[in-house]
């Protein structure tokens, strides 16, 4: 149950983050989509650890592996599987941990979940599980540009206390969230942000953010009125990244502080159709898109695995002191840049093809 | 596919604002339930419109007749299909919205979704849709009482610029929470929020806010790791009732200023077992609940549909001046509560159910 | 779970056979058809018991209501929620079934599966609950005449020993088998069926029987390979039907005893494309349809509740002798007749909205 | 969509028949229970090819590969991933079939339903995707076995014209069935059998039959009324492999012939508690299993690829011969008689599952 998501273009994703390896199955893409390695493998390196002082230290080259659904470069409309082996475990690393779970991490939680878990890292929790999501979340990109021309952008919007970032959601691209390593187009705050994370890792500490998301090109009528709006799905598809604690679609929080006609958006005739002066409905409502680009931000919080030593209680309640080893990210955000792109192409392939089955 | 939701305990809903009525398919409920038309009511009537001048003047009684599942007060395992017929529909009072999309609300996205839309009111898009939400999340919320002694309660957090309210959520029950009408057990701010609805309400305008909810008596281990995580469903859950904009668990926004040495819930032997000091999980550690309370909140925007005059454009393209008329509430929060309650009891319940059968 | 029935046209139905009503919910019809009662109402009819000597006498005029999802004669894309009210209820004929489980009925599993059961009829395995499914079937089947001009027609193809009937696949029309009570188009075989009937009935003893359907029009690529195929779809849907205990395409069991060479549809050029010599796949290879008229027989047992004398045991065990007194048909054969177009309708269109969805 | 079955075990195969592999991800399965390989290789060399003159000559080792959801040779909770690769591939056998499409088999209707197929074998629809089905089907029946001593045995009940075989469902062992190469534990009806398959090889041409089954140990309560009965589900689980074109549960279409007062299974009391004389329903009523064994049947055509000549017609409708290449199996019931365990194993634990999230 767990581990699906979506109804048409569906996604079944497994591995352990020390085990055989990490990997999804995409059932229902499109057949005669184009589609090659280089594709998804240009996501994956962007998810990848050990890309610098960003990130973890962890070397995983991460390289992706076809099993079925393809023939001459294109999407035969079975089943695409896509593996990539582990190869930089390191499970004694994690040894402390059978007996101390990690405050604000999963292993507790796990434990009390199934009687059981993996002896090492945090199996399902683990952001190694992400890998399947960015590589399926590819083939829904690919798919959704070549019919749609749609673009997804993300990037971070905040590290800490620092931000926003001044980005316009309009013309952002991905080349220029890549200029900086933090993946923030605003250079000055970039930098800033790049301390920020700098001084996090050096205190043995780590810090969290918010992403910003735009997705540009989208048709009007997607998304299910009621319980799968389009806005629903992102919420879920987002909050369900390991360390995500928040989600709004355009005014979110801040849109609560205005009374309605300071907040809604007015219909205007646009050469493409009617669409909105403003876009205070982050390109939804009703559940339903209006040709607007989405706008949505995802809350980061700091990642739970730190060095620095915590009082805190081992399984049996004893009080101990835990510091942990492993090797983890100081700050998700640069990584998550991808995973949160690749989500949001998850939903919106799944809700494209929902929406045209309607004919 | 739009119109149900979850996967064992699982709700199908129908009915338009206008149409013969509203209704819900609860299927998937435990037998041998004790459920009368009281449990469901109760809820029910703080849903409905009409309750004073924080809500619409809309007049529906909205007494619940339960088509089938009962029997002398049990469940009996089958299916409950609970109905309210529509009585006070003014369907002339949305003439002129045949014509004129209003801004913000789903008649555009409705119309480019369908080719179709119904000819008054906002369809499936409309507040009354929640009838049947709160109808059944009274039904699962039974069970969750009964079966565990799980206890849910939301409060209006803030209206407008108005909050946050001062509000302990390890003590807060409903009965504090409707000694105001505004639905928030803070006095002083209740006050402050009530007359921030009637300046809005006599502007002809419409004001937003925010609820906070507490799940309490919820066990360690439900909520599935990846993709239908507690969180991650709740979100889906809260951002599919009409006019929400976001969802934030514990620390949400605010927890990604914070490092994670300050972030962490260290653990703690505590008399029911292993717990933890802090709550800035919000009770959700990887996706799957630790045994504290879960605690989110779920932001509104301000009601689209407003008196005052729009300069916007109509279905044609053509610039034009909308005042609505129809019946609509000033602010959506008093009455979301009972709604933002049931999706949540929606949602524990499923949860509940998928972790029961894994033994 | 167990009352939900396809995955884009969807259903949910509800009811018991002697509580307030039974009804259905269909979510995922496209908009913009047009439909009326009397679409659905022809199909009931059919259904309707009380429609002599071959059913039961239980009266119910079974008059549809439609709650929701139509305006003006077109659906709206929202949920269709149709409901019956139950007339003629006499539970007190139940009374001794308290005590006594009806052998091969659904008494003693029910009440296995839910330790409670209601106490009057057969509950949720009432042949009442099949209203629901021919009122969403014959939506389904109006959907799919005016998209694709498909028609599906069912007859009685044996009574007892008495069969199989002389019908023609490529010609046969619900007129032609509607000229008989028993819903065979073969005059002769149906004269000496009704005796079949008429006999057990004065026996007070029933007798099974086999329908055949045709479904003509259907394009070729409908059906999922593997696991959703037409044919095993088709076998979920008609095995679900109460009282059924076998289902067969094409060949079926017969064409197990062929060699491949006599058994293979050749190839051959139609005017309307390529088409096959004969079909004894059915219409059906590898799960997909093939252009060709799907073809399937379902086989139905004798009607587990009858009137003659059973020596068997009460639920605490004891011997017992029971007389079944309530009123139920002798044979299930010419009321299942609609039962069965309606599911092979609902199969049809929910996989023609899935192929449709794939572009 | 068409690659996943099961709700709560819930399964996503993958892989073509001549690409880099075939798997399956199992997802749902219960934690803590001990599995190895060996508990599925088992299986899996039952339903290998090349076992002899009853099967095809393709070799595959077929060997598994775990890649995730075990550590210390107990189940995780999480999915498991299993692998394995292509070996012995010859697609050069299939290229006249790109011309082509071999008569009852997939590669028409592949063609028009995807628009594109593999350009060697079935792709989707060889026998080769079976092997995920038994692989998945393996593990849930260690659980079966280990949670309520369930035991499930298929076996050969006739080849051709030859048959039934004389088998008692109460005794009967898969020691018992793999006495004779065709899977029949009738030793006179087997060689029989044998000698029906060899005469069809040497002829270059196939032959059908018809597969029993056996599930001992089933407690009451199993399978949910309505649309997901136990037989319903059965059903589609077995029309589901390829070339099935028949089901039928208990008395299927002989008790057509009979009437109630010879059909009825009348209660009486065992020492378990209350049971039934006969065993008509084949353990079903009304969906829900009785605790009686579960028996059914389930009929395969001949194989479609013979290497005999046929008269067709190739894409373009041009008459040609086919003589296939190729290498195929000459019956496909002894291979299948694993793979109709796997798909009952399949259905048997998510009902169960569903059944214990009820309470």
């Amino acid at each position: 149950m767990s581990s699906t998501f979506g109804k048409i273009f569906r996604i079944s994703t497994f591995g352990e983050s020390h085990g055989g390896g990490v990997g999804v199955v995409v059932d229902g893409c499109p057949p005669r989509l184009a589609l090659e390695a280089a594709d998804v493998q240009s996501q994956l390196d962007r998810r990848r650890p050990g890309q610098g002082p960003m990130t973890t230290d962890r070397k995983e080259p991460d390289t992706i592996e076809f099993l079925s659904g393809l023939e001459n470069g294109l999407t035969l409309g079975s089943p695409i599987a896509m593996l990539a082996r582990n190869r930089d475990q390191k499970p004694q690393d994690y040894s402390a941990l059978n007996d101390i779970p990690r405050p604000s991490h999963a292993d507790f939680t796990t434990q009390a979940k199934y009687g059981i878990r993996a002896s090492s890292g945090g199996g399902r929790a683990s952001a190694r599980e992400t890998w399947a999501r960015v590589a399926a979340g590819a083939v829904a990109e690919k798919w959704l540009a070549a019919d749609f021309g749609l673009r997804i952008v993300a990037w971070v919007d905040s590290v800490g206390e620092t931000g926003p970032a001044d980005v316009d959601p309009a013309t952002v691209t991905r080349e220029m969230v890549d200029t900086t390593a933090i993946r923030c187009p605003d250079q000055t705050m970039a930098k800033a942000m790049e301390k920020a994370v700098k001084a996090a890792r050096k205190d043995q500490d780590s810090v969290g953010g918010v992403i910003s998301c735009v997705c540009r090109g989208v048709p009007a009528g997607w998304g299910e009125p009621v319980f799968d709006k389009m806005d629903a799905l992102l919420a879920q598809g987002m909050l369900s990244i390991p360390a995500a604690k928040g989600f709004e679609i355009g005014s979110g929080f801040s849109g609560t502080r205005l009374r309605g006609s300071a907040h809604n958006d007015l219909f205007v005739q646009k050469k493409e159709g009617l669409g909105t002066l403003t876009n205070r409905s982050g390109g939804v409502q009703g559940g339903i898109t209006n040709g607007e680009p989405i706008v949505f931000r995802v809350a980061f919080k700091p990642p739970a695995t730190i060095g620095t030593a915590q009082q805190t209680a081992d399984f049996s309640g004893a009080e101990t002191t835990l510091e942990a080893r492993g090797r983890h990210d100081p700050c998700v955000v640069p990584r998550a840049v991808p995973i949160v792109e690749a989500m949001a192409a998850l939903v919106l392939a799944d809700l494209a093809l929902i929406q045209r089955a309607r004919g």
